[in-house]
């Protein structure tokens, strides 16, 4: 999976001087909205997480962009009037860590483009489109595996050009790597050298860098006046259209759950199979643990446990896990979530008593905790937030009066997580759990319970209740 | 959710003679594929189940076509040469049990078009695009709801068009009855009327026929020489560029399961968000349910029931579900997946004994036969087939030796369901586990239980051994 970008931002607009007036290429406006920012926009539909962008000329414009978009990651190009592309790509290098997008920043185009490299197999993809009589094209010619072997603007350079450069390529860490050597080693007799050159150059040292052509790709770079009458005219409106027609309906459901989604992430689920007994499997399960486990505490001290199921199993996997033999379990029961709890308790034969409190009033904090002082009671289960009638119980104010007391603390927080500001830690919770389909807003199907690791190794020991729902 | 689709395919392509020697015109070849089977194709992937076609002249090739689509339902409309498409649609209707596509049979088009009339959100949608200038517009005209009010070839009727007609709607069953209303009343004057007459006069009727117009949209009708041209210069390449470009890289797994999934499973999952609290879900529920039951049994003498969940989970759903307290169970081990059903048995604590066999050498059908004849187990459980081996147990025998002994058979038929001939009743099997993702080829994270409901209805007073996984 790809999740960073890199946009070469550097470059003004000079040719489009009367209309920019002292803007970087990006913040070109159509319809309202600067081209840069459709191109982030499509960049995060698509799962990339990071975009970085390398500044020069003007950079306070982005760096206001960049307030509003957590994603973005400036770099500053000091050398940006002496460099050209390609040493701003340089400068941006020195911050990715993987595979990457790489993208002009003066680009309008139909993000199918993106998909078209994040699902080619070749690891390195320069986008090329038909030829587009705009004016100011910049022909690839390739080899004989279709790989890059010469980029110019010079028809009499390329000979038989094979596709027009569209300004989207795909490029691994190792060639985007490959690439920066090569700028290194011509720093001096190539001062502005564009990033298009290092991509031939890597090629020529041995990088692989495949050439996807796209005959009929809506897209078209805007250099001048002209450019962007005909990206009005034509281009936008193509753009908008096949991004709209690709959507899904958005229906208002005014049930509580599960959540809508968006068409990002309906989309998520569109991608090549993967095999699950794979390394790549195994690094994507880790990366989602701990991402999640990031919402609410140090993966350190935590640990999120992902099970296929509804929110109803992740409840249950915590009730016949995390009660040992001999422990003692309150079920605090103000709606149908705590009922349920107790419900699960009962089928297990847990040794479990039930604290009743209303449904919709707030819950007497001194009556539990008399009932807690009694010293009976070693584990207590409550819900978080009352999906079902909005009550909210005051689990970090639970949680303290169970740390002074010893008790370890279960928590479904299936509507909470994700909404409502939790830190295990500070809120004394020792498990939790929810699903995908709530406040995060994915789909339905994969449930989890956070797991105070200290908590967790005291059961390992503990004879198995259930197989697929032991934690 | 659209699961039927009518074509009118009762034309002779008469401006085509040349080229259609006495063919219907949906038997034009573009890049050796006939145009209608395009179409069919594009509707199979897009969910319709049941295509409907209208046939007159020539109906052979609709015949030989509907030999290789057992979707096609072919009705013949023996009046074909003295009605027009309307009355072909009024002989398809009588075969239509919902709401439809309806489709011209002599159509290229990108597929994006259905995606584009099953997510909108009016009931009846009359498909229109920008201005083609083929030479053979169909114009439509909108009234202020951007309803249908005047379809016609000639521009001076049509005043001011909204759009170009190109021949694909979505039409509710009641909105297609008031079509067919419409044309009945005019059998006499209007014999050889076509359906977009019945268009209008079903909305002049009353009913709401909302025009959506994709300005963008690739598309042809080919009815002479000169469209069939351009068609192969224009608009092929762009349609099968646009539908390559959309499409998932398909990887191969070498892994015993989940198994790999095509596009169109993939896209199924990009719908419409839908309320689990309603009836269209339960609905939806409800046909899962007895499609796949339909595979093994008849639904009045077995149910399946699914779960969120794998098949592991499956597997413990039966095992904790189906053994009653004085039950016995044997449980047949010569896999992977026989020694987890006892490892699952164990956590239960039932009270079992396992048949170990070879991982690689048939089953000894004898020595398991003395095994039941001690007349101590009540229940047995085997796997069908072993994922990981390949190693198949002969479960008709099992079966045929449980059913004469009164011994209830639980079956993991995970790697076997939809891929081996099974038929419950035949092979006395009274509860098997299957998953999503193997062979019905669907994504991961569903699972269900067959049950033979008689056997259901005695565990229902048996107290539950979990909650989540209880039958």
């Amino acid at each position: 999976m790809i999740k960073e970008a890199v946009i070469v931002g550097a470059g003004l607009g000079s040719r489009l001087r009367g209309t920019l007036e002292n803007r970087p290429k990006g913040f070109l406006e159509l319809n309202n909205e600067y081209i840069v920012e459709m191109s982030v926009k499509k960049l995060i539909s698509h799962g990339i997480e990071r975009i970085i962008i390398g500044t020069g000329h003007c950079s306070e414009w982005y760096e206001r962009l960049a307030e509003r978009y957590p994603a973005i990651d400036l770099i500053h190009n000091e050398r940006y009037a002496e460099t050209g592309s390609m040493g701003t790509l340089e400068v941006c290098a020195t911050k990715v860590t993987g595979d990457i997008l790489l993208l002009e920043s003066d680009l309008l185009y139909d993000s199918i483009a993106l998909h078209t490299l994040i699902n080619d197999p070749h690891p390195n993809v320069v986008l090329g489109s038909g030829f587009t009589q705009s004016g100011d094209e910049v022909y690839i010619a390739v080899d004989d595996n279709q790989e890059v072997s010469i980029i110019s603007k010079h028809l009499d350079e390329v000979g038989e050009p094979f596709a027009e450069l569209v300004g989207i390529s795909k490029l691994s860490y190792n060639t985007l790597m490959a690439m920066c050597a090569f700028a290194a080693k011509h720093h001096a007799d190539v001062p502005k050298m564009e990033y298009e050159a290092a991509i031939v150059g890597a090629q020529k040292a041995g990088e692989h860098l495949f050439v996807r052509k796209v005959e009929y790709l809506t897209w078209r770079e805007i250099d001048d006046a002209n450019h962007l009458a005909l990206a009005l005219e034509h281009t936008l409106p193509r753009v908008l259209e096949n991004e709209l027609l690709r959507g899904v309906r958005r229906e208002v459901l005014l049930n509580p759950g599960p959540a809508t989604t968006t068409d990002s992430v309906k989309q998520a689920q569109v991608v090549a199979d993967i095999c699950p007994r794979e390394e790549e499997f195994g690094n994507m399960m880790r990366w989602i643990c701990d991402e999640l486990t990031a919402f609410v505490g140090s993966t350190d001290e935590y640990e999120t446990v992902l099970f296929a199921g509804s929110g109803t199993l992740a409840d249950e996997v915590m009730i016949s896990s995390c009660v040992p033999k001999d422990g003692k379990l309150l079920i605090i029961n103000n709606g149908s979530y705590g009922a349920r709890m107790a419900t699960i308790a009962g089928v297990y034969n847990l040794n479990f008593g039930v604290f009743e409190s209303s449904t919709y009033q707030p819950l007497d904090l001194n009556a539990l905790t008399k009932v807690l002082d009694k010293g009976f009671y070693t584990h207590l289960a409550a819900v978080y937030h009352e999906t079902t009638t909005g009550l909210m119980n005051p689990i970090p104010e639970i949680g303290r009066l169970c740390h002074d007391r010893g008790i370890v603390t279960i928590i479904d927080t299936v509507s909470a997580f994700a909404a409502i500001d939790i830190d295990m830690k500070r809120d004394h919770i020792d498990f939790m759990a929810s699903t995908s389909n709530k406040n995060i807003q994915g789909m339905a199907g994969a449930c989890f319970v956070f797991c105070n690791r200290k908590e967790l190794e005291k059961l390992k020991n503990e004879p198995m209740r259930t197989y697929y729902m032991n934690l």
